[in-house]
């Protein structure tokens, strides 16, 4: 791996052209053709020869913070992304708008291929609170033999020549989203090269640098670098595998929009004895606010709400009924005794929207709990959406619920006088979010991505028609109108977005082999494009 | 005040004999009988000498921290109380009860006196949350010109012979609740003294170390010194005035009770696209349980409540009737466009039990906000008691009332067997708490008290039946069998329990003020025990 250069590509037989400005790919006249099983064994056999070397590289892009809001250390993410993709010969830039984290562009253009496709994943992370991380924090990976949730312990990263077990699990801020993948995605490309094999359709690389923080300069930078971004579809590489472990090939994702409420009380700190019960608590009043926006079991309350939700089609339920069951252990696994919707199949539960509490704060509990009425109080909350829902009919219906209870909405910390005017203030601070998305499960496209994952893997794939997270997918498809499908890689148990991400060094091994295959097959299986 | 020693007391004519180790005072023949007025003027000319060395001696106390789970620190802030007392002339000694903090106890004996008279303040305050407090910390006293929210800005505190505008405010921790208190009786001692007067009873000092705790120990510590803390009644020095300025006797405190509330969801936190609507989000939970405790008007919902509740006295609202309407500028002034009970008066509210919410914490919001279900929720509840509710009875309804809703009730982490069995699981936490109390209004000692502080005084003080906030004075009429009345001395809005608490220095002037009248009148407005 380390031996590469940009000026040579595809071992002793290949070499790149730098034309224009842009990378071409020459490949030997004849180029191996592994096949599917064969691409994939090439790509375990090169993985099990450098275990090591793949962590450290994977390590040490973890090793870099990348909350979207640091622009700072997102910039050291986007030009390690930008020396990893040059080192597999692919030419790069930095995609940029103002205001915004860059997205790390690469591509590698193979002689001869007709089609393009587009590989996306986010280099950015979730926010991080040190505090809640077991171990040296969201930024210092640490390798475990298990889970910490199975009593996993901590051990060393292998040294050369060194295995590592297929249970272990890499601990760190953004290791199953998505670092993962970009990681596994470069090393499929190193395994076709150890056995002078090419891809057999064009690659793009997108790797964006703000998705966690919603995507705001998304559209901007597709719509900008439309030309350059073309290709005749999009793998999301986002997301974790389905919950029995098995790989699936997702083609909707939900929307997501996001609101944080602040209540106001009095305009400084009371005792509670001697203005409890005068005094209106703000934490109170918030608690009947967010109580009234949905009930204990999930279902949300907001008038009219599920108006615009589309109607699960008889498609969609067959492919639900065929997928394998895993409610019943998943909730063991979980500790719970019951989900929401009455015991609803998780399967249909992400088909319809939902409204997740992410936070409330207020005064303090436990130790820092003090006899007192606060000022303010605040809430977080994310909506998950679907078809046809849009953030900005949420924000209406919200909006509109809260007034009929009789509620100010305030955009800013409100005056003395609105205090004094309005008993039900609250300030509503709306996050951009963006739709849901599903691509058509039957078309050609589809057909052949299935057909290429499936060649030489033990299993055919899961047909998901959604899952149940977000990403801005929705936007390719309407700003470059091709197909958008998902193909995750992570442990479903990742802790995902919270404390102590995770993912399970067999689903990086795993992941390399599914791109090993899909890069090999994907350009075969599909119809060539006619000019 | 500095050349104050044990051993040379009330001026050139007075000397302290120390007789089995108690101090006895040594009274000339003819001490001053200074009057109301006198006791006031003397007080006031005092301090108007001395203004620097008082805040030095109050600003020294409040840079002790003294959280009373913070042993060392309680101990250091109890040694500096007995050095204090001994200044003065008493006896001292460490009330201990084991695991808890001391109480510090003094004496100060008048020889011919036949009442006594015991003085209530704590010296350990609430637990405080730094980064919450403008400027040094709860645990550097600043002086501000005046209140922080009428804009107020540090100021210099004065060297000797300087003097302090009455409107500036001592900002620290305890300022107000109660070190503020023990100065100015040490003060007034301190004044009786420069004019060869003596105070007209024993004076017995009893400082506590875990108020703000709840007084775990109180009541050993009452049983176990009974004897040494005999008196004919107690002084509760706690507390602010009226909300109008004016001194204030208050004949009961609230009972209060704390409930920390923990409830459980998913025992690994979860990405809230993929679960969401599907894993019970313990914060919802927690919203709906804490939302079926009372409305957001302040009545409680928790059924049988106000079953235990003594009805308002046709006595008692005579009194109520009698103070001055506050209620307007009081709203005004905290900015609140309603007040709970549907805008009945803070006078009748209080007269009522309370239910606050001290806090909420699950997840995080704003920038700290993520797309997560948690795996725990808290909530933080104190409960406001009037005679005659008892914590043992809130403690039995508000438990009936949740399992009533399908909590299943546990008093530590739930093990995975419970969390499997049980839809919906609760920890709650009880702090022991205290009932109220009330003393009668008509008395001999009550009116015995009311004229000793209006002798001499601008304003007769108003006579209030109960505050709103909480004291364990029930503790003292229950062991010791005696009258217990309160009378407070801190501004009423001075940020008490909370960050920013501080004290307004007029109302430490006034206090001086008051202490030195009823020390130099009570004895003599009471009827003598007649042996």
């Amino acid at each position: 791996m380390r031996d590469w250069t940009s000026m040579k590509m595809w071992g002793a037989r290949g070499a790149v052209l730098v034309l224009a400005g842009i990378a071409t790919l020459a490949m030997p006249a004849r180029a191996q053709d592994l096949g599917g099983r064969g691409a994939r064994e090439a790509a375990r056999s090169y993985r099990e020869a450098n275990e090591a070397a793949i962590l450290r590289e994977y390590t040490a892009l973890l090793s870099l913070p990348n909350v979207a809001s640091d622009s700072v250390n997102i910039r050291r993410n986007a030009a390690a992304l930008m020396e990893m993709l040059r080192r597999r010969g692919a030419t790069t830039q930095l995609l940029e708008v103002a205001g915004g984290p860059p997205s790390v562009y690469g591509e590698l253009a193979v002689p001869g291929a007709t089609r393009t496709i587009v590989l996306y994943a986010h280099y950015d992370g979730q926010p991080v609170d040190p505090k809640q991380w077991t171990g040296g924090g969201p930024f210092t990976p640490v390798l475990r033999d298990k889970a910490l949730y199975q009593g996993g312990r901590d051990i060393a990263f292998p040294a050369d020549g060194q295995r590592v077990d297929g249970e272990a699990r890499v601990y760190a801020r953004s290791a199953s989203d998505d670092k993962g993948s970009i990681v596994a995605m470069l090393t499929a490309l190193d395994a076709l090269k150890s056995r002078g094999a090419a891809p057999s359709l064009n690659i793009k690389f997108f790797f964006e640098g703000e998705e966690e923080a919603r995507s705001g300069h998304l559209k901007s930078i597709l719509e900008k670098y439309k030309a350059l971004l073309k290709g005749d579809a999009w793998l999301f590489c986002d997301g974790p595998v389905h919950q029995s472990g098995a790989q699936q090939v997702v083609f909707g994702l939900r929307g997501v929009t996001g609101l944080e409420l602040t209540v106001f009380g009095p305009n400084r700190p009371l005792h509670s004895g001697h203005y409890g019960n005068w005094a209106p608590n703000p934490g109170m009043l918030l608690t009947h606010l967010v109580a009234s926006l949905r009930n204990d079991d999930g279902e949300i309350l907001i008038p009219n709400f599920y108006n615009d939700v589309r109607p699960i089609s008889a498609a969609e339920r067959r492919a639900i009924a065929g997928l394998p069951a895993v409610d019943s252990s998943l909730r063991h696994s979980l500790g719970l005794a019951r989900t929401e919707g009455n015991n609803a199949l998780l399967a249909e539960r992400i088909m319809r929207p939902a409204l997740n509490l992410r936070g409330i704060r207020v005064g303090g509990v436990q130790e820092l709990g003090s006899n007192t009425i606060s000022t303010e109080a605040y809430a977080s909350i994310d909506f998950r959406l679907v078809p046809n829902q849009t953030p900005e009919r949420v924000r209406e219906l919200v909006e509109h619920h809260l007034r009929t209870k009789g509620w100010h909405i305030v955009s800013d910390t409100p005056s003395l006088g609105d205090r004094l005017k309005y008993p039900r203030i609250v300030r509503l601070q709306w996050e951009s979010g963006y739709p849901a998305q599903r691509a058509r499960m039957d078309d050609a496209f589809a057909r052949a991505l299935v057909s290429s994952i499936s060649d030489g893997a033990e299993k055919a794939p899961l047909l998901v028609p959604t899952l149940g997270g977000s990403g801005p997918s929705y936007l390719f498809t309407e700003v470059m109108g091709v197909p958008v499908v998902t193909l995750p890689i992570a442990n479903y148990d990742n802790n995902q977005h919270a404390a102590n991400e995770n993912l399970r060094v067999q689903n990086l091994w795993n992941a390399i082999e599914l791109y090993a295959g899909l890069m090999s097959r994907l350009g075969k299986e599909w119809a060539p494009v006619v000019p």
